[in-house]
């Protein structure tokens, strides 16, 4: 239950190397990507036309994806290129697909080719800023992708999941507001005079302020088609403008939720951070990525026994409250992009 | 395939404290246990009423169940108490079940909770009783309980399957007698003039007893509906009666086997001692658990491989020997039980 | 999808002691092998006709196979011998399975026992000869048989699977040809005037000739059916004859490749190397048994692999090129073996 006709994140640069292929299952679909002479990504099925073994336990040589059974070399295209002692023209093409490397991340298109347009990549906030940071990891979780998109458009967990480090009790207080713009879901919540949890007050040092400071501190998440979260955070010093104060009297960031479906229960979720201090301090963006993973992990047990009691009770209803609005209304358009495709398909 | 409309062992005591609930798995069911302020066990499905996921991953406030993601009160009741930011009287109930603490276990009933009455769970014989010791411990077992009942029902496997310790070959030589009274399965086995087996060796030696001496063994093997056997068993010095001997010319026990259905196809083993001699003796209480627990051990190969064996063999009909009477008549009062349950809720 | 009416390898002999029987799953049939009295190997379904376990957890006494669970005493001919304080003659047979142990290995005969005859088991070339040694070992491959099967009659793969031992670019290079003789299937490569590659020059060297020698190389697949490979292998000091060369001036062996499926979807893999040099020395004979571990070892995820992409695209066909045929005479063989014992079995 995923829209095809979309964009998605499904590595980050550096796991596509010129020598070795990445095999990784998208959509349902096992896909090799491999750098051909150019640098340039290919994508295709991981099955080799010979005898269906992954092409992704084999090597990248000339550029081409070569086979790690019998040599049957592959281009970007999916069609083979050459096999020792073999003439390959009639050989059956197998499926590529439409790739792209942009913005720290490289992007699959795993539907109908002909639709694909990679200027429809949205182009993140930091992109080309350099008073920005980003830093991040990836998990493979066992879950529906739609349940880490809730969970990302309905902070409220983080006082009782991340209770140690981002969350606090003003969270669950604030009033949250969800609103649809443009097609993206936008939900807020802003915490007006209040102390800084653990994290924030580090970030806070980080960036030469008092960390026992008062602050007011706001949350803002952004559900992008097809399941993106991107969510404006930080803290500011007390009256001064909350997100839209000055850089030196706050600590902002970015949280990057890039999700994926890999099956149709489980996702690959490429997270991070994308902050808008101390932008030159790598030790800073590691410290950050560190952080994070721990606090991530706490997400994870949680949303893969969701996923295994939803299964198991799937004729049960869920409540949808205010702090639900972001999850519900990411899923309505989830569902209208679906169900566009299942129309258009049919006609 | 079993009665829900019974008292089941779940847990022991300390298994369920008033800061964490347990999460566990009986009769298909998935429930989360928990003390209220008062200490009171409640048990609810697990599965909170906002989004689904396991209460038992939660904490115990207030004598309530908090869910761990986002802070829902969950009472004893299966009602919801309270949620930050939320009225939740008109949330949704989820099942509670009845629940109950007697003789050093949590007892629960799956079933119709209008039919549970807490004074149906049967009285151990030694309950208040100062002079009766009892120890034990807890095994998740991958086969249908009846499979462990069978095994209980039917010692002989002792020469063969616990060969070191309490088996000899005089169990296999000595006649063995089924009886049915009173809804209750008796399976008798007396041997006379006897070497004691290493176990009972101990036995004898720790209250004060030769334990070279020719002992009359015995193994009275009571089957409990729905699932419970309690075997008495001991040796007394040649002579002096058997099972009726005085306390210093025996050594003597119940074997504690309190067993529920988990799923189908596995199930829970609380397993114990309860002795009758040096009752004050703490360490002899866990040097026997300690050997029962390498005794019991034994046993789960053979069960879990039978398990298998059976369910790939579903038309093999088996043979049911006189040394089988025990589990024959024991699973004949639960399909008894069990047929009666759906005449019920068929009328 | 196996022929039944056929031998198979199911063992190598020390694996079935006169003490401890050996359980194991042949064409999906769980078999327990045990050896009597006389040293006999007996081989009946791994289940006990009193309770069903696997009589494989038990133990030899007396000559027959003894239930580990309460003691019941099977013979060869999957007859009850007797039980404890039981009459066993009205008891029911289990099945019982012709088994040989000829030539080093074990065989079974998975089929109706009425057509089992021991002189149709296959005499392999070296049996008898005291200037062969035969070393090797056992896999067990999550991979439908005849996957190994066609690994082995197109070594093409070794140029890439097993590129740092006896793989070489010239393998590819070289023309190859199938042809089928009289039920079996023969693939065979010549390879004139080339440098050995590491295997072959660590064999060169220990036949006392110079490893950087130019050299003939041939590798003959030799198909018998129901699944069983036998590989002539070797290199000839160039211009001696290749495969005929005399003995001083080559180092030649078999590849022995027993292969027995366990499931529809895996398989026992028993093989090894029958050498025609410096036959009595053992340490030779374990310095390439741990060699061909290290270079079959490298086979296992591909095929592994190969089978679970096969299972994920059912509905695609594979190529079937001209390296192909070994594999392909080789299935349409099997497939004949398979129609014919449906068809007798039909009438």
């Amino acid at each position: 239950m995923f829209p095809l006709n979309a964009w998605y994140v499904v590595a980050r640069p550096d796991e596509i190397g010129s020598d070795k292929p990445l095999g990784r299952r998208i959509c349902n679909q096992p896909i090799a990507f491999f750098r051909n002479s150019e640098g340039v990504i290919g994508a295709v099925e991981d099955f080799c036309p010979h005898r269906g073994v992954p092409l992704s336990l084999g090597f990248v040589r000339d550029g081409n994806l070569v086979c790690g059974y019998h040599g049957l070399a592959m281009g970007c295209n999916g069609r083979t290129v050459s096999m020792p002692g073999q003439r390959v023209k009639g050989f059956p093409a197998i499926r590529s697909y439409p790739v792209a490397e942009r913005y720290g991340f490289v992007w699959l298109w795993p539907g109908d080719a002909a639709l694909a347009r990679e200027e429809d990549i949205p182009v993140p906030a930091w992109h080309g800023r350099s008073d920005w940071a980003v830093g991040g990891g990836l998990f493979n979780i066992r879950c529906d992708y739609r349940l880490l998109i809730d969970n990302l458009m309905d902070l409220t967990h983080e006082t009782y999941v991340h209770s140690s480090s981002i969350g606090q009790k003003e969270i669950d207080e604030a009033p949250v507001a969800t609103r649809v713009v443009d097609g993206l879901v936008v939900t807020e919540r802003y915490m007006e005079k209040i102390k800084a949890p653990p994290f924030w007050q580090m970030a806070m040092e980080s960036n030469g302020m008092d960390k026992t400071a008062t602050v007011d501190r706001w949350q803002i998440c952004r559900f992008q088609p097809p399941s993106n979260v991107l969510i404006d955070v930080g803290v500011a010093l007390e009256g001064h403008g909350g997100f839209e104060a000055p850089v030196d009297k706050k600590a902002s960031a970015i949280v990057v939720d890039y999700i994926t479906p890999e099956t149709d229960g489980s996702c690959w979720y490429f997270w991070g951070m994308a902050r808008h201090f101390k932008a030159d301090d790598a030790a800073l963006t590691e410290a950050i990525r560190n952080g994070q993973h721990v606090i991530f992990s706490e997400d994870l047990e949680m949303l893969e026994r969701q996923q295994q009691n939803l299964q198991a009770w799937p004729e049960r209803g869920l409540l949808k409250l205010n702090i639900d609005g972001g999850g519900v209304q990411a899923r309505r358009i989830i569902d209208e992009l679906i169900a566009r495709e299942r129309a258009a398909a049919a006609s």
